[in-house]
């Protein structure tokens, strides 16, 4: 039985691609359901990509209708201006999500290592490779920040009281 | 004369207090028409804050119709932590902004020093200084970052084109 209470989605924001990844909780187990990337062009003006970025998370809740989204909190970055640009991608997510009606959980990178690979300082491979295990999949889903997505979203599954 | 063709909106991004000045562009002169700042408590969930900021900014936009609009625009911080959350404001700002059909201009608060003082390295002392010589006012706006907003929309009075 698919029950559309038991949809999660995952976000990993940047700029330039924003993974998202969207699984469903039947009982005890987790299904894949979607993931992929928002990509925003370099040519195009920064507003634009933000605007970009807004437009297709709203999509994808209003497509998914989930009942948990859950998205990276960073508090480290590359660098300020790699921050400052994170944060901006980072602002309109949460904002489309709580346009939804949807209270948006934010976990640490170390929180979706813990939860996914049972250690913190799992490697990007580690992550793929559990995320490829828990979800049944053939292959690390690509790119990148779609399994990074699928992983936070697998964090939610777990700690959310909703759904234990 | 007032033409609702001539409103300048400037914006100062931060979590906690985001700056806003209000001016009018007649001729040459410009002129005060609101400051102030929109404040987000510590004890709201973040997402909160965002939403908060969203829909103050959007009704300023609404309420003053502005025909250009000017956001500072970072490329230091104190730190990353800072630098995030600043991004965070900035972008549901922008998206604000954006919303109303408005191009947001962005200046560096290098070249808002430079416009206003003529000083790069302008003190917060003297740009507030300068804006209450510029606009005819009796002191200084407070808070800091309502002045800082209206020295922004005197640098887009002094840049934009659609204005020379």
């Amino acid at each position: 039985m698919i029950s559309k209470n038991t949809i999660i989605l995952g976000f990993d924001p940047g700029i330039a691609d924003t993974g998202f990844g969207v699984i469903e909780k039947i009982g005890n187990k987790i299904k894949f359901i979607d993931a992929g990337s928002i990509k925003t062009g370099k040519d195009k003006i920064f507003f634009k990509r933000l605007e970009e970025i807004y437009t297709q998370v709203d999509k994808l809740m209003v497509k998914y209708r989930p009942s948990i989204v859950a998205v990276e909190k960073l508090y480290f970055a590359k660098n300020v201006k790699t921050a400052l640009d994170v944060g901006q991608a980072r602002g309109v997510i949460l904002l489309a999500i709580a346009k939804n009606k949807i209270e948006p959980l934010e976990f640490t990178p170390l929180q979706v290592k813990q939860a996914v690979c049972a250690n913190g300082q799992a490697s990007k491979y580690q992550v793929g490779t559990m995320v490829k295990a828990l979800l049944n999949l053939r292959a690390v889903p690509q790119p990148d920040d779609a399994a990074d997505a699928l992983a936070i979203a697998i964090t939610a599954s777990f700690f959310n009281k909703k759904l234990a």
